[in-house]
C-alpha cells in the first residue's frame, strides 16, 4: 500500500514513494541485521564511536533539507525542529563519547583467589550487545524520538543492528533521516544490514515477533505500547520491550511557592502545558494547586495565560481527533469545571488548549477519566486542602514519568512530597518544569508501569545503552582470548572493578 | 492444608506444624512489606549491610540444627550441605560488602551545564529500591537459592523487603531458615513485614499477582518459570520476572584437547554431570566430542566412570520420577545410543546415571527430546566431524548458562568456538567445568532465554541487586534534600560519576 504523507497545517496529502513494507521483507532485514550483529559485536569501541560521530555529520550535512520535511509532515515549526535537530546531532555524538569512555560495560575482573568455598577461578565479566534491536518511531519527536533517535542512537552504541519502524505521521522525514544513517554506515564501512527501516502497522507486529529481534524500543502511547509489550512477552522467546509510555506527570505547588510567586508559577505552568501543543510525554497533566487566595490567583493567572492562548496545531488530524474524543469524555465526568479554553487554531490539524479544576476526592471518583493522559495541551488542577491530603492523593496516583514540585525557601512541606514524588516516578524535579528532557549522563527518563513498561531502564541519558546489553562472564579464559577491555592491562582505559574494587581510568 | 516433609533417603514422611498459606495471608504479608518497603528505602547503606552480616551471623549460629534438617529433607549429605551452608553465610556477607561499596546506587552527578541546546538543569541519578520483592525458593538448593538464598540476599541488600515461597522439597528447613532471617531483622531494628514466607502452589500464584509485589525471582524448572513468567507480564501492571530456568549448557572438547587427555577429560566430564546427582542447573549436559580415536577413548573412559557410579538419589520421588519419565522419552529418539547406564541408588528417591551417543544431524532431527533439560546425573555427548559442523551446531543450539569449552595450549580452534558459545550463553569456560558458581563481583549467572526469562541480569554474584533496583532521577533539588550518596563532597565515600567522569572513591 502506498504511503502518503500529511501537512498537519495545510491538509495536504503528498502521495510518496513509500510503500508498506511486506511481512517478507520485514524477515530479510531481520536476517540481514542478525548477520550484521554479529560483526558489529567484534568491532572495536573506537570504530562504534566513529560510525555515531559519522551520522551526527551525516545529519547536519542534510539539516535544512531534513527540518523543512519534518515541518511540513508534524507543522512544529522551523525553531522547535531546528533545536530537535541539534538534540539529535548531539545525542549521536555523546553517545560516541559513551562508547569512548567505556564505563556502561561494566567490565569486572576477578583474579583466582580462596574463598570459604575454596579456591575460585579467574573470572572476567562485560557487557556485550544484545544482537537485533526494533525500534518504534514516536509521532512527536520526529528527530529526536524516531528514525535517527536515542533508541537508535543507543543501540548502536551498545554494538547493536537496528531494524526501525518508521511512525506514519513522518514518512518522508523518515525515509530522509534513514537516508543519512545508510550514508554514514557505508562510509565508515559498517557490515550490510545494520540498519533497516519499515513501513506500516503489520511491519511493526512482524518486526516485535521476528525471532532474530532481541529486544525493542518504543515511545508512544499506552495503548499501542501495551499491544507490542504483549506480543513479546507472548512470544515462545520472550523479548525486553521497553516502552515509554504515557503518564500524567503531577505536578504540586505547595503553600508557601504559590504565595510566593502565585502568578510567575500559573503562567509558567500553562506555558509547559502548551509548549508543542501539549505533545510531550512529560507534559504536566495534574497541577496540585492549595485551596485558597494564592492557589486562587495562581489559577486565575493560569487560567488567563490559556485563554490567551492561540490554540494548538496537533501532529495529525487523526490525534487531534483522539485529543478531542478524550477531551469531551472528561467533559461529562462528575466534579470537574472547565477554568478556560483558547481558541482553535487556525490550521487542518487544529486544536485547543484547555484547563480544568477539581479537588483531590474527584480524583479517585472519577480516576478512570482524570488519571489518564491526555496527549495536548490539557491539564487538571487538583486543589488540595492539606499536606496530608496531598501526600494520600500522590501516593494513590500512576506512576509517572516526572514528578515536578514547587517550593518556597527552606519549605518544610519538601522532604516529605520529595519523598513521595520518588516512589511514584522516574524523575523528581524541583521549582522547574518537567518538558525538556536534557541528554545527559544522570538523565532518568522512565519510571514505573504505566509510565513505562520497565521501570529498570531509560530511553534518555549515557544509561540507555544498558537495555541492549547482556552480561557475559569470562572463566578462566587466556589473555590472548580475551577481549581487549577486560585484559588486566587495560589498554583502552577504561573504567574498571579489580578484584572488587572500582578503578577510575587513568588521566589522560 | 498440612505440610509434610519427605526424607528422600528413608521415604519418611514427617507431618509439619506448616499449612499452606491462603491468599488472604499473601495480601496481608504483601500490605505489610509494601509499609516496610517504604522504610527501608530511608535506611543508611550501613544499616542495610548490618542486616545482611547479622543474617549471616544467625544462620552460623543455628549451623548445625540447619544443615542437619536439610539433609534429613535433601538427601544431599552433610558434606555438600556444609560447603552450601558457608556459601549462603558467605553471600550475605558478600552482598553486605556490595552494599558498603555502593558502586551498585550507579551515583552521577551532572552539574548544571551549557549544552548545545541550551543550559541543563543540575541532575543527579542513582538506583533506588523497587518495593516488595517476591521470592521463589529452589528444589536443589534448600539454602543458597531458598530461603536465605542468592535472591533473598540481593533484594535485602537492594533495599527491598521480601516475601518468599517455600519450595515444597524443604518446607522445614525453610521455616528454620526463615526464623533466622527475622531474628537477624528483629535485633537490627527491621520495620514489621521485611519479611514473609508463604507456602504452597496457589500462594505462590496469589505472590506474582499481589499488586504490592515489584518484582519476582525465581530458580527452577523452564515449565514453572514460563507459567509465572507469563502471569506475571499479564497482569495490569505487569513486573520483572526473573526466572533462572533450566539449561542444557553445551561443553565442547577440541580434538587438541581430547588428544592431550583423554581420560582425565572423560572422567572430570562424568564427575561434573554426576555431581550433586546432576540437579544443577548448570550440569553439562550436551558434550561435544570429535569424532576418532581419541574421542573414542574419553567416551570410553566416561561411560566406564558412569557405570561405576553408585546411582543417585534425587531430591524428591516426584523430580525422580520426572527425571525417569524423560529418559524414556529419550530412549525412544532415533539415532541416540545408550552408553552406559549406572545402579540404581539404593533409597527412596533412588535413580541411575546414565551417559547417551549421538551425531551432530541428530541434534536437529531430535531437537525437542535432545535439546532439553534432564534434571538429573544424564549427559549427551555429541561426536562431531569437523570444526565448521561444530560451530554450526553451538549456532543451533539454545541459548544456555554456561557453555564450556576444553582446549589444547595455543589451540587454535578457541577463539571461533568461544565467540560462538558467547553468543549462546552467559558464562564461557576454558578448560575447567560449569558445575561451581562462584558468588563474587564478576559471575553472571543468567543467559538468554530458555536459560532465564531475561538476559539483562544475573541470579548470582554483586550485580544481582542490579534487578530490585530502578534509576531515580534528581533535577535542580537543593543538597538539603538530596540523598547522602548524591552530594558533591561525597560523604560516603562511594564510586560516583561527577560530569561524565568516573570517579573511584578515596582510599581509605
Amino acid at each position: 500500500m502506498t504511503i502518503y504523507s500529511e501537512n498537519p497545517i495545510t491538509g495536504e496529502h503528498v502521495r510518496t514513494e513509500l510503500v508498506e513494507t511486506s511481512q517478507a521483507d520485514v524477515a530479510t532485514m531481520c536476517v540481514a541485521a542478525d548477520r550484521a550483529g554479529k560483526d558489529l559485536a567484534r568491532r572495536s569501541l573506537a570504530w562504534r564511536a566513529e560510525l555515531l560521530d559519522t551520522v551526527a555529520n551525516t545529519l547536519e550535512d542534510d539539516a535544512e533539507e531534513i527540518i523543512a520535511l519534518a515541518d511540513e509532515e508534524t507543522g512544529l515549526g522551523a525553531t522547535r525542529l531546528r533545536g530537535e535537530h541539534a538534540r539529535t546531532c548531539f545525542q549521536f555524538r555523546f553517545f560516541s563519547d559513551v562508547v569512548r569512555d567505556g564505563g556502561f560495560l561494566e567490565a569486572s575482573i576477578d583474579h583466582s583467589h580462596e574463598s570459604p568455598m575454596g579456591p575460585l577461578p579467574d573470572l572476567r565479566r562485560q557487557l556485550e550487545p544484545l544482537g537485533v534491536i526494533g525500534v518504534f518511531g514516536a509521532s512527536n519527536f520526529p528527530l529526536a524520538f524516531s528514525v535517527p533517535g536515542g533508541d537508535t542512537a543507543s543501540a548502536l552504541a551498545a554494538g547493536c543492528s537496528v531494524v526501525i519502524k518508521a511512525h506514519p505521521a513522518h514518512p518522508r522525514t523518515s525515509m530522509r533521516t534513514y537516508s543519512c544513517l545508510e550514508r554514514a554506515a557505508r562510509g565508515v564501512g559498517a557490515p550490510e544490514g545494520t540498519l533497516g527501516l519499515v513501513f506500516g502497522l503489520d511491519a511493526g507486529t512482524a518486526l516485535v515477533c521476528d525471532e532474530h529481534v532481541a529486544a525493542v524500543g518504543f515511545t508512544g502511547s499506552l495503548g499501542a505500547g501495551r499491544v507490542l509489550f504483549d506480543q513479546a512477552q507472548s512470544r515462545a522467546v520472550p523479548i525486553p520491550f521497553y516502552g515509554e509510555l504515557g503518564s500524567v506527570n503531577p505536578l504540586v505547588v505547595t503553600p508557601a511557592a504559590a504565595t510566593q510567586r502565585a502568578t510567575t508559577l500559573g503562567e509558567g505552568l500553562v506555558a509547559s502545558v502548551t509548549l508543542g501543543s501539549g505533545q510531550f510525554c512529560t507534559k504536566p497533566g495534574l497541577l496540585f494547586v492549595p485551596i485558597g487566595e494564592a492557589g486562587d490567583q495562581l489559577v486565575a493567572a493560569a487560567a488567563a495565560a490559556v485563554e490567551r492562548s492561540s490554540g494548538a496545531t496537533m501532529l495529525t488530524t487523526a490525534i487531534r481527533d483522539r485529543f478531542e474524543t478524550g477531551v469531551a469524555r472528561l467533559e461529562n465526568a462528575v466534579g470537574l469545571t472547565r477554568l478556560a479554553l483558547s481558541t482553535r487554531a487556525a490550521s487542518n490539524a487544529g486544536s485547543f488548549a484547555a484547563l480544568y479544576e477539581m479537588d483531590v476526592a474527584t480524583l479517585s471518583l472519577e480516576r478512570d477519566a482524570v488519571m489518564t493522559e491526555y496527549f495536548g495541551a490539557l491539564a487538571i488542577v487538583v486543589r488540595y486542602a492539606s499536606l496530608d491530603e496531598l501526600i494520600d492523593a500522590i501516593a494513590s496516583l500512576e506512576a509517572a514519568l516526572t514528578f515536578s514540585l514547587h517550593v518556597g525557601e527552606d519549605d518544610e512541606a519538601a522532604p516529605a512530597l520529595l519523598a513521595a514524588g520518588a516512589r511514584r516516578a522516574g524523575r523528581v524535579i524541583v521549582n522547574g518544569f518537567p518538558t525538556g528532557v536534557g541528554v545527559s549522563w544522570s538523565m532518568h527518563h522512565g519510571g514505573p508501569y504505566p509510565a513505562s513498561t520497565n521501570a529498570l531502564h531509560t530511553s534518555v541519558g549515557a544509561t540507555a545503552v544498558r537495555r541492549w546489553l547482556r552480561p557475559v562472564s569470562y572463566q578462566g579464559v587466556p589473555a590472548a582470548w580475551l577481549p581487549a577491555t577486560l585484559l588486566d592491562e587495560n589498554p583502552l582505559n577504561i573504567p574498571q572493578r579489580v578484584d572488587g574494587v572500582s578503578r577510575a581510568p587513568r588521566d589522560h
